[in-house]
């Protein structure tokens, strides 16, 4: 149960993404916001409503560091683990939980890295949580969780296909979208076209399921090709140009099991969906019509996420470790 | 992840689902069985494998009351928490967590119970956790990890199909199938017709969302009639007649949630399925095409839980305190 005095969260980073949550933290009656960290001079020393662009003024002025003590820290500020790692450290050195949407601390894989975390959050007697959608939810959390109801399990498949001419623009741009076949290539190649946290959630849903996985693929990265023309809000593409991306990778442990990740972003997408099959005994076959919105989504991961870290025990942990539900 | 010594279990109760359970724990190397329970005099003595019906020796004798002392104990022997309160209070007083798939206990309403089994499990630093798969899982468990992905709830349609033809002989009795409208507005009456653990499931939801409901309506039991006729490997029923059961009820937070909760077991239903919908933001429509299979299941959920019981906290849990997966 949620404690009867509000639970002092500060967010720290306010992009798009640490702007949603604090609307949201905004909407809960257990939480109170008391600090807001951004390194943006232009956000420095403004009020937090104010930067988020709500009409209202929330009393917490935006900071290059973090003053406070809060009980939580939303962070949101960057997908790769060894970027944001200082930024982490030190808000678990300063004595708070820590709930991140950095896709690669889903499920850390950098082994250096999570050590050195995992023994500064024990230190402290924090929790470090990375969570979110996608990696954090669909694509792991929700299959482990499905995979409760069975005895065996062969084989899990795990499919989310995203129409991405419904989400925002910097979204259809970064699923290549508009671009030949060539600049797609190049782009993929300079690490510009990629879906964060694949592998990670791969590896997280192995780790669920206790098994040591002996083989695991490299991730592919390929464009999906208009076939007709496609216009949205924002762009319109031509046929044989790209439409979006089709992201996958597969774990085996020989004679075991076999899963497989497969994820579809692309203009036009049809009969967008998540979907969890399991072949097993007995068979699993999920779907979600529509598939979970992303952005949404994952600001509502990390708020319903931090009455359960409160609740859990200290070091680093996955969404494997903390049962979740809406708050 | 599950330790390298295996967890040493206790099966007690060794009706249909205790059998199922034991066969299951049979395939896991991280449990050894180390002892079982049953008061039937027909098997005391026995080997546990003979009892069972197998063709294997386990070098566990069936007892009348448990000797060794494992780390878990997996509770199988009634539905009602009065019933079975006494051996849960032993069991804990003893020394073991227990698993047990008593429905009550998915979310205790007697409050007395709970706070007397809540003392005894905490005194005794183990954990009591009631599970399956409806309780359990399907109906509660899965819509609350599903509502994590929302910002806001407004309402959680909870719906259970199942085609009682495809399910043993006992099942088909239980559901009414063949009596007259009278005879199962009598057997209702009777309490020989109820799905257990729905209002507990219910509750358990609510719970989980920490929301304190301010109307439960009564649940209602109603027969589904059937239209043509229809033949089972068991049974014949004729048009006019019962083919089954349809369970519902609901609460609500008056301007907040709208709970439902659906469960229809009759024989030929057609399009089994789990079902839940949210309406919220974002919305989440999940469907579980053929349903989750109740029998194999439940003695899934027992077994998958058991590593998580066994590290989780003391006391009465439910199974919105743990998480879950395939083990």
């Amino acid at each position: 149960m949620v404690s009867v005095q509000p639970i002092t969260v500060a967010q720290y980073g306010i992009g798009p993404i640490g702007a949603e949550i604090v609307k949201l933290l905004m909407t809960k009656s257990w939480i109170r916001i008391i600090a807001a960290v951004d390194v943006d001079p232009q956000k420095i020393g403004r009020d937090l409503g104010e930067v988020i662009g709500i009409d209202q003024r929330l009393g917490v002025k935006v900071t290059a560091d973090l003053r406070e003590k809060p009980a939580v820290v939303c962070h949101s500020t960057g997908s790769r683990l060894r970027q944001v790692e200082p930024q982490l450290r030190a808000l678990l050195e300063h004595g708070s939980h820590v709930v991140s949407t950095c896709e690669e601390l889903a499920f850390p894989l950098d082994k250096e890295v999570r050590e050195n975390l995992q023994k500064v959050a024990r230190a402290n007697n924090v929790t470090l949580l990375g969570t979110g959608v996608n990696p954090g939810f669909v694509m792991d959390k929700l299959p482990l969780t499905l995979s409760a109801v069975c005895q065996q399990v062969r084989s899990i498949e795990i499919i989310r296909v995203v129409d991405a001419s419904l989400r925002r623009e910097p979204l259809q741009r970064k699923v290549g979208a508009g671009m030949t076949r060539e600049q797609f290539k190049q782009a993929v190649k300079d690490g510009k076209i990629k879906h964060m946290g694949l592998k990670e959630s791969l590896m997280l849903v192995a780790n669920g399921l206790n098994i040591d996985l002996d083989q695991v693929s490299e991730e592919k990265i390929e464009p999906v090709m208009a076939e007709g023309p496609i216009k949205t809000q924002y762009l319109s593409v031509d046929p044989g140009f790209v439409a979006g991306v089709h992201q996958t990778i597969q774990g085996s442990k020989r004679g075991t099991i076999d899963l497989s990740l497969d994820i579809k972003m692309f203009l036009g997408a049809k009969d967008p969906r998540d979907e969890v099959r399991i072949k097993g005994v007995p068979d699993v076959n999920m779907r979600i019509d529509g598939g979970v919105h992303g952005d949404r989504a994952t600001a509502a991961m990390v708020v319903n996420c931090i009455p359960r870290v409160f609740a859990a025990r200290p070091g680093v942990l996955t969404m494997d470790d903390i049962p979740v539900s809406f708050r």
